[in-house]
């Protein structure tokens, strides 16, 4: 954490991003969800893992959000929250438009490049969220084909 | 270059993204295009940068070219063709889903994740194609503010 997002700030923005990944299990989907938020509290955008319902792969929770927010100008100020450690792509996102801070659900079920954004300066929150991690865990031994596939596995 | 694509293969997919960015200037947009091929040479996927044609922030040619594919079990055998050096966020991509080979068009006037994809062990073809710089050295002095958006600068 970087000072400049408490842990009740966090919890409270997660709520948005657990929202969404409900949402996307309920249409059959992959039961990750997230949202950008400005660091005034401000909701810039939300989303959810869109592989099933769009047969889109490039859809992530984290770009999905980042999409909905449109075109900005500028994303040190703004803050990625997501229920799980954003793989590679997503983290890749973060790091090229400088998104300044990141809020995890958890890293229990999937670890991707939270590290290595903190090793680049991004903010870090991990909070391991138990309802993050369960919604996580029904799925993969639900699905384990479509998890790895998300995934690239 | 890992041997699994040669230089004359690479030139001549190469053109596939130089057709798709110049598609991409003619209405507009940021002149950046990629394919998605097979090793045997099938095209799977094609696109080009959407910021401004679409307001999406998220289309950059590479996801374009990604999600034009469609979902796929397994990118080990498939190479990302792009006219330039893939940024962090389509270097992640590319980490993530385990693409095999990336074929770029130029990294002179930028240069993205491409060594940090070599060290990881994707194969890389840099061509340095005289065309593609040419397309980014006259969009960037033509539209500076639009080209630093687009890499979050």
């Amino acid at each position: 954490m970087d000072g400049r997002v408490t842990e009740d700030q966090a919890r409270e923005w997660l709520t948005v991003a657990v929202a969404e990944a409900r949402l996307g299990l309920a249409e059959g989907g992959i039961p990750i969800g997230a949202a950008l938020f400005g660091l005034n509290g401000e909701l810039l955008g939300r989303g959810h893992n869109r592989r099933v319902q769009d047969g889109d792969p490039s859809m992530h929770a984290e770009t999905a959000a980042f999409r909905a927010a449109g075109r900005l100008r500028g994303y040190r100020d703004t803050v990625m929250v997501t229920t799980l450690s954003p793989c590679w792509y997503c983290s890749g996102l973060v790091r090229q438009f400088g998104i300044g801070h990141v809020v995890i659900g958890e890293s229990v079920t999937f670890t991707g490049g939270h590290n290595w954004l903190a090793e680049h300066g991004t903010g870090i929150t991990l909070l391991n969220d138990p309802q993050c991690v369960r919604l996580m865990t029904d799925f993969i031994a639900a699905r384990p084909d479509l998890w790895h596939e998300d995934i690239g596995e």
